[in-house]
């Protein structure tokens, strides 16, 4: 196997960054003459090309899928994995995982590494890093050279390709108006910045619940924290200074903190105060008291992708057409909110 | 890239199981001879070679680690991947995971398939249902042909390669130490089947600690589940017969589930019954109380296994060595025991 050039390479070795030198190949208006002429020159004196990735080939079947995710920290995706394998296990594919790590750099690196020719597609979700610089050149590359691709949960519609993706903007809206229905009127939202796809649809779906219900939106009772990790300092520093009855989280961790920290302050739950999170997961079941959740049904979801994608490896139709399923959230009331 | 035939194709047309195939091919004495003579003469009539596997020569490096590891759901094997991606990634390499799902099939097929050229050499644990067969002949044939092996925690006397292991009857004996200090007389022991090299370690730390101590070690204080999965049944049906002051359980979900079930019989943790659980993951520290844990530093395990491996794959020596690394667990005490 000769070694070939890849994106990683040429940016280390003209020390600039992955993105900009996926952006210089692309010609793109954001990186300035000079950079890209350079990048472009190195570039083909080394002969690289971005269909290096195109050798798996339909007539090439290596019975693979490559699944490349942000974390496994967070329970949801390690559901959405074993849904993946439960599907692609039984049509007779072995699923490799890699991890972004909410890096774009290493979303890029593990791309380019499982598309030469390991595996016959992908099964996707954004690492958020990649969704706030909105740089999708390494997803449209396998793409275009026909590579099935399934993006799921954090997707964006810069790129055409099948996607699932669970309608967020309900879960938010369902756990809100719950709040809401038991008599909450100080609800406080604990979500990221507004780049990952999947928080900005919860917040939008709380702030409907609340306008519908002519409560007033009251943006100081919305905590934005810069990443899916547990802020400590700026969730204490939130809650000392917000009088709040109710409290929805955008994932298990920030429920889990929250309410023991409220719980510290002696308030009971749910008397009290009461919590929604977000991701059916063992830290919700077996939480104090266990939690009411919106549950996303993510190995339904990577049941679907595994589907999806392998009917696109499979099949011998050369047109293409693309598919966005959504998923409905379920409520799961439990403990944390008043029955 | 052609094709070739793997233990899972034969075991598929002969209708065996791998592990068959795989003795057979070995000439075990525990396969009947017609069998073994069925599945050799099929094997040598497509050209299967144990040895396609050797692709990946050390001049042929790919930069890439493959990690087989039992499950995802337990926190510990994501902490590992944590250190393993550290520091595979700080020396330019990329990890690709796959999951054995504790399935000996599994195991077998994912290694098949990585073995296969696209990984410089592998970091395992081994699924459960491997260590209950005994059956270790697929880690055998990987590292006749060289390529470069380490397990972790769930290891095997029977293949030589690299090693890294927690004292875990250290750990064991540590945490009942510490119940017995408390006072505890009732120390139940919630743990699986001795066939996991883990669990059956922490169960001989514990024996150690209770003998040391001149309490009697009373069998019937000792539940042994056949998965690490939760059985809510048999739980439930053993804390219905016994009177425990204290409880030591193998990992978190049981720890944490055990824990709910007392409180919810009524009981105060830790004044009426301690907790100690093993792994210091998301549940033990968001449990209520929190818990009180054997840290088995999976995240420093995952940074020492990819430190021995990238030694052994970047080496020149031909002269092979094995070490295996010992680390200390560390108790952490929190809120589930009386301090």
């Amino acid at each position: 196997m000769k070694t070939k050039i890849t994106l990683k390479d040429i940016a280390r070795e003209l020390e600039v960054s992955i993105s900009t030198v996926s952006k210089a190949l692309k010609n793109s208006e954001e990186i300035s003459r000079d950079t890209k002429e350079k990048i472009q020159a190195f570039a083909k004196l080394y002969n690289y090309k971005p269909n290096n990735i195109a050798i798996s080939l339909k007539n090439k079947r290596t019975k693979n899928i490559g699944v490349v995710i942000p974390d496994i920290v967070h329970h949801f995706f390690t559901t959405v994995i074993r849904g993946i394998e439960k599907y692609a296990n039984a049509k007779g594919y072995n699923v490799i995982v890699c991890l972004s790590e909410e890096s774009f750099d290493k979303e890029v690196i593990n791309m380019e590494m499982l598309a030469n020719g390991s595996i016959d597609g992908f099964i996707m979700s954004l690492s958020s890093e990649t969704q706030a610089k909105n740089d999708y050149n390494h997803l449209k590359e396998v793409t275009e050279q026909g590579i099935p691709l399934v993006l799921f949960d954090r997707v964006t519609n810069e790129v055409d390709c099948d996607k699932v993706i669970i309608d967020d903007e309900l879960g938010g809206y369902m756990a809100t108006k719950k709040l809401i229905d038991e008599g909450r009127k100080k609800i406080a939202l604990i979500t990221t910045d507004d780049y990952l796809s999947v928080s900005k649809a919860r917040a939008e779906g709380y702030r409907k619940a609340l306008l519908e219900s002519n409560l007033s939106l009251d943006e100081s009772k919305i905590l934005k924290l810069s990443t899916m990790e547990v802020d400590e300092k700026s969730i204490r520093h939130f809650f000392n200074n917000q009088e709040v009855d109710a409290v929805l989280c955008v994932n298990e961790v920030f429920t889990v903190f929250s309410m023991r920290l409220l719980q510290e302050k002696g308030l009971n739950i749910p008397k009290d105060v009461s919590f929604i999170g977000f991701t059916n997961g063992l830290l919700s079941e077996f939480a104090n008291p266990r939690l009411t959740v919106v549950a996303q049904h993510g190995e339904k979801m990577g049941e679907i992708s595994a589907q999806m994608l392998i009917e696109k490896v499979e099949s011998e139709n050369e047109e293409e057409t693309f598919q966005t399923k959504i998923l409905e959230p379920t409520l799961v009331v439990r403990d944390s909110t008043i029955n």
